[in-house]
């Protein structure tokens, strides 16, 4: 059930493997049921008509919260795939579980899931073993997560993915400003991922914050005229200054 | 003159060529010298002995405060290699340049120099143009930047580099907190970086914050007991929101 980003994915590498079949897609959403229908079943009832060991519900958090409880009558097992949202949400009377692949999902970009990590969550052996044979078809780094445990990597996510990518918005600015291409800032932006493959985020920081450069600081913040950049700047630099225990 | 980390990489590079010698390497630090003293002539009185056609100050910011004021009788083209400071350091009786590459580097990790944007300045033609060459030797990208795009451009790289890197600090203490292995972000953080290979930083923003989710956002904030932590993501979901024409 769902038809977006994760649904479109989960869908695109399922039918790449012949142990997998999927029997039926539904969603609200006509439109979007397009995709899936040229492969399978379709339905826009919002429900689940064909029986299935796996019910997924890869749907929205929001959708998931107001579709998740009026849930009936599933013989299978019943699985969402949100991390931010436990696996209380499901039904109590149904065998329930989670199926979190942890990847940034973007429309028509296609993603090489042997390197996603699916974390997965189950109440029984017999589940747990089954999301497992699941996770391991299509990716090769299946790890159980429970739900705390989920709901705090979310937020590691958000850290990693989100906040870094406005990190490079920023930058961009930047460039932009005093006109040069952002591209000029590319090759920085790859070292400082690939150097965390040989050390630790912590050793691998450098900058005027690490080193205590007030007097680079202060250049830097007279440059900033955006008052929210400056905002964070000031932030970033007193956390930086905190974790390696320099003050301002 | 210098032995510290753009020194070595410099050096080390510089070697790589026949095109360039380098004549002579001085530095205050006699143990640093060792490394250069095998390959060159090394003296550590913190001036230029022998004649060259470049004079190259690969100090750090304050180092190069106080000594490039005080150099004296220098017969050619004198720069420095710092992406903080201006042209203007360097003292006027004398060709004048700055020769920034922009990376981060680390002690003992090898740098692909041909893919570092070496970001070069020069008072006139001539000496713009010795050091195009001598960027294009080492490098496939070389950038005209003057010293107030400079500027701008190494703030850029904070934010891009160290602020970045500090994301992923934050993003392996949540991990660490809830048990498990910061290895579980890295093709999230892969997709991150590859993502705006192909769109810019702000079309790939995705999340909480960018889709208004103020659900996910209080939960993410409960979750969070380091305040610094939580200043941040407060002040990042709000400039996100900013920048997407949402309101928290």
């Amino acid at each position: 059930m769902g038809t977006g980003n994760v649904a479109r994915h989960l869908f695109d590498v399922f039918s790449e493997h012949d142990h997998i079949q999927v029997v039926e897609v539904s969603g609200r959403n006509k439109e979007s049921l397009d995709y899936f229908a040229k492969f399978t079943k379709t339905n826009s009832q919002n429900k689940f008509v064909e029986n299935a060991d796996i019910y997924i519900l890869a749907l929205s958090d929001d959708a998931l919260f107001s579709v998740a409880g009026s849930l009936r009558n599933i013989n299978g097992l019943l699985i969402h795939t949100s991390g931010a949202i436990s696996i209380e949400v499901l039904p109590k009377n149904v065998g329930r579980g989670v199926f979190y692949p942890l990847q940034s999902f973007t429309k028509n970009r296609k993603v090489d899931f042997t390197q996603v990590p699916i974390c997965i969550e189950a109440e029984n052996k017999r589940d747990f073993e089954l999301l497992h044979i699941l996770g391991s078809i299509i990716s090769n780094q299946v790890f159980e997560v429970n739900s705390s445990q989920r709901s705090a990597l979310h937020l590691a996510a958000v850290f990693v993915n989100n906040f870094t990518n406005h990190m490079f918005h920023i930058g961009q600015q930047i460039c932009g400003d005093t006109k040069l291409p952002f591209s000029i800032l590319q090759a920085l932006i790859n070292e400082t991922v690939h150097k965390i493959d040989s050390m630790s985020p912590f050793d691998a920081q450098t900058g005027p914050a690490r080193r205590g450069d007030s007097h680079t600081i202060s250049s830097h913040l007279d440059l900033l005229k955006n008052t929210d950049y400056k905002s964070i700047y000031l932030e970033l630099t007193e956390s930086i200054q905190k974790t390696y225990g320099e003050k301002l």
